[in-house]
């Protein structure tokens, strides 16, 4: 056994591996990034990660926080070896204070499972990622994730008031408290939050709830192309309402919608835009009523969705569609490179245009949909994986939407995070000079750069 | 005239000062802190500034910058000399881009007049300091301003999509972008906001903007003590309410209302909770009947305001009320010390006990406001000025007042910022080693530490 396999074993006993299979299992995400850990370390508290990170800093040792590991940009993966620090046993939901509307939780709670907690009280954790079934707190955090709702609710980041974190040199500091607004020196939450596990490892985070909302309402629209859908969208907004989910979905990805489910009622004639509402039942029925009115003017077709049950269809159907081209067609596979790219929203048409002209000229299928309320598309490509040429196709088509947004004024990630997948994108994105802030304070907080290196272009 | 004033005269003509009078107008800002600058300069455009501070990092020279001197705390008081940048004159809205759901600004430009242009495209910019007539959004950004909607709407922080900031060297760079989601690197925006202009000097910011609501109703109600107040604030929360605000008037607080207004129809019998409610019109009444409903088993009181007309007189003199206690004895003038701290809000009811007995131990009257939604008391100190006595009393009293905060696990400033005059509390309040990570990366960014030295405990 080598000196740091005993060392890792006389804190962690059984919670530290150096086996192959075990290494295997955490070589990645759910992205392409491959790495090879050495170790496999699963801390149960605070005072283990401040002893793992202070020997990994004197033993120069890499430390490539994870955890559910569905990320999709190699934000996990241990692309420099050394020791994969598995979060997701730290899981507790510490704390429901309601009195102060928040909960303090490990990293390692699952956000499915906080909500699940939460609702009996009449709140929730807002940010709803397409994962919260498996991702962990910590992994939201650490790429500032969202959803669908990020529209109205905004993300991950909105609801932070409080971080433990363990920093590099193994010192364990709090950047917040309890209290709900606070203006008093540099906002360490926000520095940490987005990170990707490259400033410190977050040991728990004290998170604001939001009411639950009493109602919710859905509006289908369809529309002859995707620059009349976006005025559409910007009318909408103009004239008061935020809606808590707008989502474009183009011809394909209806298709593919129906595909999932027959009985989903979605047009397939055109660019469609979903508009949800919550809140008060009242006002969601005078908002959606007012939707359609300012829609009719210009879509193909309008209609406010029957009933709570066609609405929960349409959105499991909606949640399911990045998954499901191969009912399409069984011999593809989607991947998941240039997924995630965002737009000033007046640019989404030019931007699925673009998509549409790439997939085109190098015959790899797109289907477009996701969160034109804020500006992000998902572009899910399909390839044959057995296939070497298209994976090549592939490469090439993921960077050619990754530099088509950022000639838009955009960015490669809008909430999955940079990673090492994206991060050759990073300098063009935030020019060199932006860079080099990120890059002292990288050096600033960890010197030694054992946290996560190799991500971020840092 | 010295070699530094030659120097900035032919970059700024007449735009440079170093006359004592003028100086002396920028010794200090709304705050007890004072300092004396060498030079007042005031920059046209990014170039200059960049240029200015390239050449006093080259010289060792303090800048400090300062929008409109509103600031409570000291930030924009010079009191290490050297420059006072004075950012009021880049005052240019340079673009309202509706169709992005954003407007482009410089520094200098006055919160009301961005509203004001705003509101014909059905949009605004929610945080509402309560020197919004004035403080300029370069200040509001630097401070992480907010109001009374902040329940609602949040903080300065969450409207910022991008900075132009110019670092102490000159460099010049942009943190962000018009894409309203990004997760691609460190949040650099949310590090320079709040920063106090110790980091860099916002010359530019991207700010996104909300629609405005179509109606506001206001709840007013009236309970025996502040425990019972904030428990019915925890029920409105939890029945899925978000107020738009969410304020808290003791009895003095409301007795300096009626005498700014006799018309104004606030209860004085008790502590007192003003519910506004905002959005589409049906919503609001329905919300405000639901306030109403829940509070009235615990309240003495509860009214649904008449007409707009009357929620806004008492929206005006509740604006006023900080100002107005020489209503009541016009030998007091209120002091801005400890005005403005912040707790759990849970906590909110035992913190105003405690500013009672503070107050009546040190025989210096208290008004007790603030936003309880987001644990937010203002506290009013009143003194004659001409008395050294009650000087010394006052500051004992702040100092109390900040440290039954800090007891409390609160913060010595929620909205206000902390400046130099409250430096001293930081390290209690954050601990010693989260404000090292303060340090190291100040030290990163702004190495000859020019930048607005002498505040933030850094």
């Amino acid at each position: 056994m080598s000196k740091t396999m005993e060392a890792l074993r006389e804190i962690f006993g059984c919670r530290v591996s150096a086996s192959l299979a075990e290494r295997y299992c955490y070589a990645s995400d759910a992205s392409q990034v491959q790495g090879m850990p050495d170790y496999v370390v699963r801390p149960e508290n605070t005072q283990e990660v401040s002893w793992l990170l202070r020997f990994c800093s004197e033993h120069q040792i890499p430390v490539t926080p994870r955890g559910a590991g569905t990320g999709l940009a190699g934000g996990a993966s241990p692309v420099r070896g050394g020791v994969v620090l598995d979060m997701s046993g730290m899981c507790k939901i510490v704390e429901i204070d309601i009195g102060n509307l928040q909960v303090i939780v490990q990293p390692g709670v699952v956000a499915d499972k906080l909500n699940l907690a939460l609702r009996p009280h009449g709140f929730f954790f807002p940010p709803d990622p397409g994962s919260s079934a498996m991702c962990t707190i910590g992994g939201m955090i650490s790429n500032n994730s969202s959803g669908m709702r990020s529209v109205k609710y905004g993300t991950t980041k909105n609801y932070l008031l409080d971080l433990e974190v363990v920093l590099a040199d193994g010192r364990i500091i709090r950047t917040g408290s309890k209290v709900l607004k606070s203006s008093a020196g540099y906002d360490l939450t926000r520095l940490f939050a987005g990170a990707e596990g490259t400033l410190g490892v977050i040991t728990e985070a004290g998170l604001k709830m939001a009411p639950l909302p009493r109602s919710r309402k859905l509006v289908l629209t369809c529309f002859q192309d995707a620059e009349t859908a976006g005025r559409a969208v910007i009318s909408v907004f103009s004239a008061g309402i935020t809606p808590s989910a707008c989502e474009i979905l183009d011809r394909l990805t209806c298709r593919v919608l129906k595909s999932c489910d027959p009985n989903v009622a979605v047009p397939d004639d055109g660019d469609v835009i979903l508009f949800e509402v919550d809140g008060q039942e009242s006002s969601t029925e005078e908002e959606a009523l007012q939707i359609a009115e300012i829609c009719r003017q210009q879509a193909l077709s309008v209609r406010v969705a029957d009933s709570k049950k066609e609405m929960d269809e349409i959105w499991a159907a909606r949640k399911l569609v990045g998954a499901a081209i191969s009912r399409l067609d069984p011999s593809k596979t989607r991947i998941y490179m240039g997924e995630d790219v965002g737009v000033p929203i007046s640019r989404i048409p030019s931007l699925i245009k673009k998509v549409q002209q790439i997939s085109a000229k190098l015959d790899i299928p797109a289907m477009k949909f996701g969160h034109i309320g804020d500006g992000n598309l998902h572009v899910a490509l399909f390839i044959d994986v057995m296939d070497d040429v298209q994976w090549q196709k592939l490469r090439l088509a993921a960077d050619r939407i990754h530099r088509a947004a950022l000639e838009m004024g955009g960015t490669v990630s809008s909430e999955h995070g940079i990673g090492q997948a994206r991060a050759e994108y990073l300098p063009e994105q935030m020019g060199e000079e932006t860079l080099q802030v990120m890059r002292s304070i990288k050096r600033a907080i960890d010197p030694a750069n054992i946290l996560n290196p190799g991500k971020l272009a840092l």
